[in-house]
């Protein structure tokens, strides 16, 4: 259930088709749904906008499995992260058109397909090893509406391969930038783009990179303005704050 | 030079009433300014939209007061972050009617008074000893024209403190929140409402705080969405992101 | 051989039924037993009140089953955690009825079901992936016949889900609260309660959370009082606490 | 305002001594005091049953004289930690029968003379220069009424020290043990006594011992049972824990 | 080729027997042997007087057993420390008689049995699962022809334990005392012996132990004195070490 | 495309041979080439004069197949490094006369056999194990031309062996020298002769070596002078710089 | 009271000169000495034969005089590390004829001449700036009556310089080894002599040595044998140990 | 004494004009000289081509005036880095032309003017805070007759700046490239030239650069090729090592 249903419920007690008291326990029920294991927080996702989304990872595809199907059975987007091929395949066995992406490690199911905005947002990343986690964040970014353009593998060891994308992420509403090893491609866009740029760093890399410690500690270091940092390799987290702010501008515009 | 008086420059050209070339000159002349022991970059603030901003850690009072000074001369607002008394002593000597804020340890000068935005960021803050930092944040807003509300001393261990201010906090459209120990109020924050928050750890606590690392980590790691972070003390940092945010969406409601 | 149990031999020799010497030899013979590679120490669980207790993790199935056997021929209450289903299996083979807890992997062997105290400990976890830690201490607790509470997944994120829970929490002796990633539940639910609360670090999480580090110096770092901490993972160390505290308050009420 | 305050008011309500809105609004006019750098929470002393507290490093004299002016205003017993001999002096101005507990770094304003409790807290240290730590701890239980034995320099190096103590140690209800460098000796004391342990490492030493941490990885990973940690030099909050045990204890046997 | 065959030679020389050019010959070419991928080193076991060592990690099976039959072949005692059964399987089919210790971890080749030293190094281990490190401490003394006494399990957890066990220890010429976890075993022997202690921290634990940090900076802290530190799971380092010193005491004496 | 190929071309242009706006186009085309995942940078290798080079862990063997392929298909030397015997077998399916080093975890395709230079590397490491590192190197320059002398199992434990290769050391224009464990090794050899030093930690070692950082530090704190240090097993970037140094030697003395 | 006088006690019982009364008295109260803030412990010096040490840092100065005079009145030799000279005067005042060492920052007393053993102990150290660490070992090993040789600034950046000492190093029972930056000395000692080498890193560096740490895991992980390690700048027990050793094996050429 | 003045020397004795045993004398005398507290290494400047070199900090101002008098006494060129003002002024009484350098925190003492070098290096810093540690680059560079080019204020986050100078930077032989903060600008320059970079990473920034972490990590970490790094702050380092590649290049192509 997500903003648009909650205020068609409310305009229908507003309008007298729906009895206080019976609207009153709908939403009583929706906020969070007990499964024993797992409390469904379906407020978080009503108060962000963002899909309904289980981190897999720690959890047993059995409990993956009856979380998503009972979202999914409430009509609301479901999005799975850090999903491995076998969980996937237990998934399967409940929600049939749920859909895998290999690369990001993510399955989704929409219940319908969303409407897409007329901005978008660049996801960047440094290297080929990056994209499982550039594409976590352009799978999260499909969920919620929000269009994306891909700039892959602009390390800034060859910055000429960089400087030809500067139209295309200058007209990005917010960059998510992913780099591991020494991190530096988020402060040379944040350099040379007027972008807000959400930085992310990834575990690639080896020796002192420490999985991606060393690219976490640059980002945070930045001399850069207007960036920020997330986890490492927390595509996720990155989408959901660059498609709050894309949508915040673009319902400003309407 | 800000992004209006350039917009003024170029439609000076337009009309006629400037020659390209001299347009051309000025503009060329303007990117940075090579003073042997700093290139002032005028190009940032103009991407960016923010004012030209010294860091004076790490500079001699002479070296603040001359880029001061220079960046004044171009009638630019000027920003001095983490300036100690005494280098503002000598920022005072150049520039009269620069003002020293002392719980900021920021100065400023402002050409001329700013509008005020219509949406405003919230700053807000866990204990008293984190107000310095929320106060760089704030005086960073100021110079860039954003209105702000600070929510001061609302940390997690008396809860409904923070509850109270719910409405305040919903109401703006970035959150800044600066916490230093364990961390938490950020994510607790971005659990309650819907708003971005940009966290700030603070080097406030003692022992295992490790000068704001514990508080670092609980940010990076949140299980709230719709968060990002920035370096530990970087009020300055996380105020300019926010107002850029801030500023998209009120210009796209225009 | 427990508190009760040696009061009892006592108790025999002050009636007269026992020849001192004879209980001597008891006693001297009762502290630990040499088995070459493992001195059981029956001392401990008598001065500390718990069960016999094996950390299986980094001894040889034979090792534990052996310990396990040694054990519960004295007609202790055995307790084993960090127990592979494989080590389990070769427990199995000598003490038939013992029992396995796959979620908290450990295994229990009672000699009598314990009378269950009135007070009781809240198990609380912040999210499904913290489970196993929290059934680590609840099935310790249940070995040393203290009553639960468990009030799981029910971290930050989502608050209105912990506050709902407000009431049992505060009716709880003790709480015992098992979070991982930015480990903020121990401090929010002790600046919500008047609880003692015991915090325990889970690893659960990924990137800059460090394997529960992060969690381990938020709850070190608490602003929030009446909050102690234990190891990563150690269920069992704070369920023994907790239990150790109702107990006193239990017995002090008789 | 404490907890029996609050219950002498409600009781004039239930009494028809006091009208129920005038109670009302004292209640509502408690629970916290904006001053605005600071919003004294006056919920937690009552929610947790320990004096108002003021962590004064990081505050200004001002900034502390003022909060404790306030607190002792409504007759609360104030404890104001990490406070310095300059910061004494100005709440000295404003509190003029403040007490100065030099080795505690600690003042203390109590209304009244508590009533000592009949159960103790064992506070052990391991050297010399534990003592500000344990002090700390010690001052604190004093504003909280329970009663405290001191055991001080009882290191492990000489541990016949610590054996002549055994009586008294396990005599307490709660041993609070105070230990830097190796941060051995809450372990060593676990390890003999029946006693509760919360370990509090301490930053002494030099070298290795990294200010503390090597003392605090120690008590984490304690092999001894019924032994929980607080921070580094967190003499208070050890001391918070162990009076609130004690209390619980003590107010089960009335 | 050790000592006492070196001394031989010279001997023959000395008397005649042996033309000084021949044993120039041999002595020069003892000093390494060069296989290409290894130079062995016969001069350190010379200046050392340890037992010719093959530290088998990180090399191929192939590697150590043609290193191990190079040394072998010159009569010298052959030692082989982390060696997995794979390796050990390898170096079997070219020496046929070398024994492999499983909990140690380690294979030997004796050319002749060892006349065993009359003093003895006490091998103390805190736990069942430190006994891998303390047997690897034990073989290697057994290749250098020092006795040992083994006291295993013997932890602060319970303290009579290790009380029982003093004299043992205290009859030792040297006591390597290994232990994981919170590392305080070597503290406390040290405090209740007159031995000189070489304490070897090891990587059993878990959580905040952080495979054996936590025990080495506990162990590098120690406020006990006459205790000296070897790398973390090094029981080999320790052995080598304490026999020296062993040899040197009975050497002296005769 | 190398930067003698790129001369000829250039050449060909000023003989008249080739049409500029040809060459331009031939240019333009071969900086980088895009293949959705990779973007080739043929500007590195001419920048930098190295060959063509694919760091192939944490692609997948498809991947890694694929950009060798298009890099051979141009004429460049191909290196791919961290390749393991899987990734060979797919990368063999395209380029059939690929070569693997299995000690180097490498594989080379050279489209013609190189002219070596006169001017040596001296490719040092400590131990066996270190060999690893060492060919990575030692490959690495073998695909730009530049000459090597091996010196493997020189470590300090027995430091005449390194004596005896003072000399050999001592000719060559850089040295590379590979340690794990405690990193001495370059330090002595910066001490002993005037080569530049190349230091390469490895993360030889266990316990305290923390997978290489004891050896890292040590190296970047070394006291002796002319050394610089890469990261952990980073045998290839070291022989870069020490190809690059010994290029320009060579160059500058024809 | 140390072990000579201890046994002439003793001997006086059994010659019946003195009542076994009165001896257990004088014995009963020497244990340790209980000062309020200190208890003298005078049973570790007679079990490890050393001095009363007293590590000042931590304590006021009166403390440390206080606790230095009730040492001299017994008549026993006192030592004091770390030590400032402000410390120094307020010991002064009490004990007149105590002698401060400035470079050691220690001070001792010693109520007669010690008689100095034939065997020596090795003081080296790699750099000017680790003579503080070198004096602490050797003022201690004097007050110990062990002779020393003190072989300053060897360190390995010219390694002739150390070679020229090999023979004064290797005629040493023990050899102390300070360093520190890359702390490679105490290996490249063990590497060419056949002494036992107590490896003390050195806080001495800046950047990545980390204020001793680098040194520290250097010497931890040391290729060489016979090497164990005490904590950063412990002067102090190095010596302790070194002494214990030379003892035994002086004693036992007796 | 220098090479040149070596080769004097030795060639006098070809020509018959020195008697060998007088040259033996005083080669012998020249390795190192013994001043107690320091043994000065000629040996070292002779084998490395650079200054006498004393690293001030940790040493009395007393020990580094006796130390630079000794050296300049032979004639040789005298260089003290980390020198604060005070211990320059202890210099500047012995050696009366010596001079200082402020920005630096070095002085020199130079026999007679250098004959610079035809090739240079270039001195590239990020920031003006960086500027002391360049400083101490290019006064070294200075003393060892080196050129040098300073390329200041350059940081990425106005990568303008950078590409201005990007000619300058290709034209040296080497790059000694300084950045605190995020430590990208090595990468960067790196990445756009063809030079050899040393990296050095400074102390500056604040919150997560850790002193110069953060930089270094990222250096070590750059995926741009032909880099190497040397400890933090070490300008000192780097210039020795890039006068070292600039001299075998430029004597190369005499």
């Amino acid at each position: 259930m997500n903003q648009e249903q909650m205020k068609a419920l409310l305009d229908q007690v507003a309008e007298g088709h729906l009895a206080p008291n019976v609207a009153l326990e709908q939403l009583r029920g929706m906020p969070f749904d007990d499964m024993g294991f797992a409390k469904i927080d379906f407020h978080r996702s009503l108060r962000k906008g963002h899909p309904e989304t289980i981190f897999c990872q720690g959890k047993t595809p059995e409990q993956v499995s009856l979380i998503a199907e009972r979202m999914a059975n409430r009509g609301e987007t479901v999005l799975g992260t850090r999903c491995t091929q076998d969980t996937f395949t237990a998934v399967k066995t409940r929600i049939h058109d749920a859909i895998y992406y290999e690369e990001a490690k993510a399955f989704t199911w929409m219940c319908r397909e969303p409407e897409f905005s007329k901005r978008y947002v660049a996801i960047v990343c440094a290297g080929t090893s990056d994209i499982p986690v550039a594409e976590e964040a352009a799978v999260t970014c499909m969920t919620m509406g929000v269009s994306v353009e891909r700039i892959y593998d602009v390390g800034i060891a060859g910055i000429h391969r960089l400087l030809e994308q500067r139209e295309r992420i200058s007209g990005a509403t917010v960059a998510v930038v992913c780099a591991g090893m020494e991190g530096a491609l988020p402060s040379v866009v944040a350099g040379l783009s007027s972008s807000l740029v959400i930085a992310v760093p990834t575990s690639v890399g080896y020796g002192a990179s420490f999985s991606g410690i060393a690219a976490l500690l640059a980002m945070l270091n930045s001399c850069a303005t207007g960036l920020t940092v997330v986890n490492i390799d927390n595509g996720f987290g990155a989408a959901v704050a660059a498609c709050a702010i894309t949508k915040m501008v673009e319902n400003a515009t309407k």
